[in-house]
C-alpha cells in the first residue's frame, strides 16, 4: 500500500476536494442543491484513472462520504458533514458565537461573521445576513484573503511574528485599490489591532463595504477566531457599530472561557475615528 | 489493498468516528473545544493495532483531515469541515434556512431548527436557541429518533411506504411516557402530517417541551427537510406558533425552489386544536 502523496487517502480527500471546485457549485446565494457530480467526471477532475475514481467513489459510497442520488450523480454525504461538524474546533466556536452574532444582528442588521485562520486564508464558519443587507463576498465554508479582510487581519496580527513576515512576504493581492499590500503598513496595521483590540477595515475586499472585526479568545487567552461585521461603505461612520461587535466578542470570548480580566480588556476607550483608508 | 469494510477508507473512517464518541466530546452546551485524542486512544477506540492508527493519522494530518495540536493531540481538522461543508446538501438547505429561522426566533424567542433524515434518525442542521430558553436536546450535527421528535415525524410522513413500516416494525423506544410507539396511531399519525401539514408533538421527546415542525421541499418538491420549534410544555396552546412555523417553511420551501403552487399549498386553515397526546 503506498503512503506517499499518492496514498489511498489522498486519492479519497482529492476526490473529495472535486466537489468544491467553482464550476462544481450547485448552491447559489439563495440555497440550492448541492454540487453533484458522474464518477466520470470526478476521475477527471481529480486526474485519477476511470477504474480508480469508479472503486474508490464506490467504497466512500458505502462508508456514508458520499452519496450516490436516484440520477446515479454522486453528492457529498450528510454522514460526512456529520462526522466533521460534530467534532471539529469550528462546532464550539459556531455555539458560543451563534447567540451573540444573533443579537449583533439583530441590532445592526448587517452581515454578521466568524471566522478562523485555516492555511494563510481566513476561513468562515458562520455568517447571518438579512437579504436586503449589502454586498459579502464571505460565505459560510469559504475562503478570503487575510490581509484584505478585517477578519484575516484581527487574526494575522495574533499570529507569531514568524507566520506574519511569511504572509507579508508572499504575494499580496490587492482586491480593490484600498487594499493595503504594503507590508511596512500592513505590520504598522497589526501593530494598531493589537493595540486597540479590533480593525475598520474600510472598502480593502469590496469597494462597497466596510468590514470591522474584533478577536475572539479561548480558555488559553489565545485568538482563535474574530468576529466581524461587513456593513455599506455609503452608510456614514462604520466605527458606531464598534461598542455592539467588540462587547459581541468579548461575549463569544467568554462563552469559549476566555479569562476575562482587566488585563485582557479591549482597549476600546474612545473608539477613536478611523484614519485615512485603513484604521 | 483490501476492499472489503476492512479497508484502508473503512479504516479512515472509523478512526474519524472516534472524535464522535461520547467521552471524546468536549464540547459543552456553552462551545469549548473540540474533543481532541492520542494517537493511543484512538487505536484503542478504533479497534486497530498501534501501529497501523499511528500512520493512519499521521496521513490523515498531513492531509488537513486530522491537525495535531502543540500538546501532541489530534482533533478533526478545520479541512474536513471546509470540503464537508461547502458541498455537503447541508450547505444549501442552512443557507436558504437560516433568514427564516432568524424571523421565527426572533419572533418566538425559542429553539428553531432545521433536521434532515438520515438513516432511520433525524440529523440536525442548525439550531438557533437563545440562552434562557427551555429544555431542547436536539444539537447541531446531533441525531434523534424520528418517531419520538416532531422533526422526525414530519421527515417520516413524506418517506416511501415501505421505509415508514421498515421503521414502525423496529424497535421504538418511548423516550417519555408521552412518545408514541404504537404502530396503528403512529400510522395514524403520519396521514395527519401528510393531510394537514404540520404536527405538534406534545411531551413526545422530553417531558417539559412541545416539538412543532413542518416540510421543506425542493425544486423537485420533495420533502427534504423539516423545521421546528421546541416551546416550553408549561407556556399555553402551542398551536398559536403554527401559523409562523408553517409560513416559515414555505419561505424556506420557495427559497430551496419548491414550486408553490396552490395544489402544494400547506393545507392549515383552522389549525386545529391539538387532539390528547399528539395530532
Amino acid at each position: 500500500m503506498p503512503t506517499t502523496g499518492d496514498s489511498v487517502l489522498s486519492r479519497a480527500m482529492r476526490i473529495l476536494r472535486t466537489f468544491n471546485g467553482p464550476d462544481a457549485a450547485g448552491a447559489g446565494p439563495e440555497g440550492g442543491p448541492a454540487p453533484s457530480l458522474t464518477a466520470s467526471e470526478i476521475s477527471r477532475r481529480a486526474g485519477l484513472p476511470v477504474a480508480t475514481a469508479h472503486r474508490l467513489v464506490g467504497e466512500l459510497v458505502a462508508l456514508g462520504a458520499l452519496e450516490r442520488g436516484p440520477d446515479k450523480r454522486v453528492r457529498v454525504g450528510y454522514r460526512l458533514w456529520e462526522i466533521a461538524s460534530r467534532s471539529s474546533p469550528a462546532r464550539g466556536l459556531s455555539r458560543a458565537a451563534l447567540p451573540y452574532m444573533e443579537d449583533l444582528q439583530a441590532v445592526v442588521r448587517e452581515h454578521t461573521q466568524i471566522g478562523v485562520l485555516e492555511g494563510t486564508d481566513v476561513l468562515y464558519l458562520e455568517r447571518l445576513s438579512r437579504p436586503e443587507a449589502g454586498r459579502n463576498v464571505a460565505e459560510v465554508a469559504g475562503r478570503l484573503p487575510v490581509h484584505a479582510t478585517s477578519t484575516g487581519l484581527v487574526l494575522l496580527a495574533h499570529e507569531p511574528a514568524e507566520f506574519q513576515e511569511r504572509v507579508l512576504g508572499g504575494r499580496l493581492h490587492a482586491a480593490t485599490p484600498h487594499t493595503v499590500t504594503d507590508p511596512a503598513r500592513l505590520r504598522r496595521l497589526l501593530a494598531g489591532i493589537r493595540r486597540d483590540g479590533f480593525v475598520v477595515s474600510p472598502r480593502t475586499m469590496t469597494p462597497e463595504s466596510v468590514g470591522l472585526a474584533a478577536p475572539v479568545r479561548d480558555s488559553d487567552n489565545r485568538v482563535v477566531a474574530a468576529l466581524s461585521l461587513v456593513v455599506p461603505f455609503e452608510t456614514g461612520d462604520p466605527r458606531r457599530y464598534l461598542p455592539v461587535l467588540v462587547a459581541a466578542a468579548r461575549g463569544v470570548s467568554r462563552a469559549m472561557g476566555a479569562p476575562v480580566s482587566r488585563e485582557n480588556m479591549i482597549r476600546t476607550q474612545g473608539f477613536r475615528p478611523v484614519r485615512d483608508g485603513t484604521e
